[in-house]
């Protein structure tokens, strides 16, 4: 069978049509702003569901459900997008609407579930039973799939990883609290820390690497310097990656995850710079349990596109 | 039917009879330091079941099985303690070592996630699906019921939330990272924070509480002081609420329990001084949910016979 899923992001509307396997069939992409209500969204997405079979040469009957995942909170119940943090969704009676134009199950979820159901379906988390997957990026995203399905808690918001205090007081997070992991462990934290290095330190490789790259601050900066040997650099580095590891080993002691994959642009650094030292940090930090029975701590497989795949693979399981 | 159970301490070995609704039959105590070793810890155990049958006039027939909940990490599969922290006990097959004298099931959990599990069973926990037990003591021990099971994560150490960092760099922790929550909200903490206090304000309400508490700082030291508007132990106090609170959330964030229960000395403070201010930090500091789904903050029920009763529950549903 196949499925339809929707990545509904600050910029893009993503769609793919995927097989059982996750591989994708057919994509598509266009503006999210060049949708006006609600009503546009929801025809736009049974446009694209044609469009897509259309390209995929497979009768819209071939097609088992449509997944929407979006950045925010949802009802998974009632199908309705509840509020969304950079987009004006709210109330979004989605399904309903969807339903008016096509009638095909239709399933929504957080965006960061559905990347972590895609991990465990078709990438780094095949075959594990207590999996965590931790996205970094404007935020932290963190998504958890407990045997088999998608950890919601009680209110579907479980898994919000990105708002844990790692520094009781600290840097206040739009969240409403302070010293949110987020705020720390992002890549979006890694380029502040990084701009604020380069102001101390003018004269520093680093400093010499982001104007190369005109002036432009990413997350790749702090650690191209750092194998040049620059001291602030590796200062930058080496503090980003405690941060990290911290709320990593939070979530170790909290759920003991047998794997938890690391997505976004920051995990593709290499090993030696990035999971390695990781995984020194876990290993000297762990509660004494067998060292086989360790969390596992991998990289991310299906990187952008997880998203997608994971609200598209939605319907291949029941969820609740 | 009824069940045994055994709450092995770091000073005491209790021992409980206990009815299908946790009810308390008969009990028994005695100093764990009169136990030479481990084969004597079995045959300890032995002894006592049948010394609590003949005092609840119930035969041992009538018993179905035995748990036994101990301070640290334990192998449930094969019933073995794999080390505890306060006590001299390194890989004990204790299972094993008891069926030689007794052929009825003994099951081996935490500490506290026995708790946790009679709270579900007997307690605050009672018809919740998401529910954690926070306990402040000596440390934080922490027990997640999940749709009725204890949530043992992928190798039974789950549910150690006293060893997340809510200070990154902090206090170092004996567990071998630094900031832990434990360091900072547990009644040790309380008691370390009120001492320190008291040190800096010799001529402080606080002091004299203490000085007329025979010299004894104790976890109600600053919460008594502060009744009587003492600005030094309302800081404590303050301070105190505010790490608890941040431990709390960071719970609440990524797992979303319908329930959360505190347990403790502490807990049995008066609600104006700990649970609302607690609840007030929550409400303030929740992802937007519905107010109806939001976790419910409520006090343990069971005091410190939780550990007893919880193992004796052990056996009355399957757990994994």
């Amino acid at each position: 069978m196949n499925y339809i899923g929707f990545d509904v992001g600050g910029t893009n509307l993503k769609a793919a049509l995927v097989n059982g396997a996750g591989v994708i069939l057919a994509e598509e992409k266009m503006k999210i702003a060049r949708i006006e209500d609600q009503s546009a969204l929801a025809h736009t997405l049974v446009e694209m569901c044609r469009g897509l079979c259309a390209a995929a040469k497979i009768p819209l009957e071939q097609v088992a459900s449509v997944g929407v995942g979006v950045p925010g909170a949802i009802d998974i119940h009632t199908g309705t997008i509840l509020y969304s943090c950079n987009l004006p969704l709210r109330s979004v009676p989605l399904r309903k609407l969807f339903h008016r134009e096509l009638s095909m199950p239709l399933y929504l979820e957080n965006d960061a579930n559905c990347a972590a159901l895609a991990e465990y379906f078709a990438g780094a988390g095949q075959g594990s039973k207590r999996f965590i997957t931790v996205t970094l990026g404007t935020g932290i995203g963190g998504g958890i799939v407990h045997n088999g399905k998608i950890f919601h808690g009680a209110n579907g918001m479980a898994g919000e990883v990105g708002h844990m205090t790692i520094i009781s007081g600290g840097t206040p997070c739009p969240c409403g609290r302070r010293g949110c992991w987020e705020q720390y462990a992002s890549a979006t934290a890694l380029k502040r820390m990084t701009a604020e290095a380069i102001e101390c330190r003018p004269d520093s490789v680093l400093a010499r690497v982001v104007a190369e790259n005109d002036g432009h601050v990413s997350g790749q900066s702090a650690f191209i310097a750092a194998r040049l040997g620059d001291e602030t650099a590796i200062t930058v580095r080496d503090q980003y990656i405690t941060y990290l590891a911290e709320g990593i080993m939070n979530i170790i002691n909290i759920f003991q995850p047998d794997t938890l994959a690391i997505g976004g642009g920051v995990s593709n650094e290499e090993d030696a710079s990035l999971l390695l030292p990781l995984r020194r940090r876990i290993e000297q930090e762990s509660m004494p349990v067998n060292r086989d029975k360790r969390t596992r701590l991998v990289r991310a497989e299906l990187g952008a596109k997880a998203g997608v795949i994971g609200a598209a693979l939605l319907g291949k399981k029941k969820r609740i």
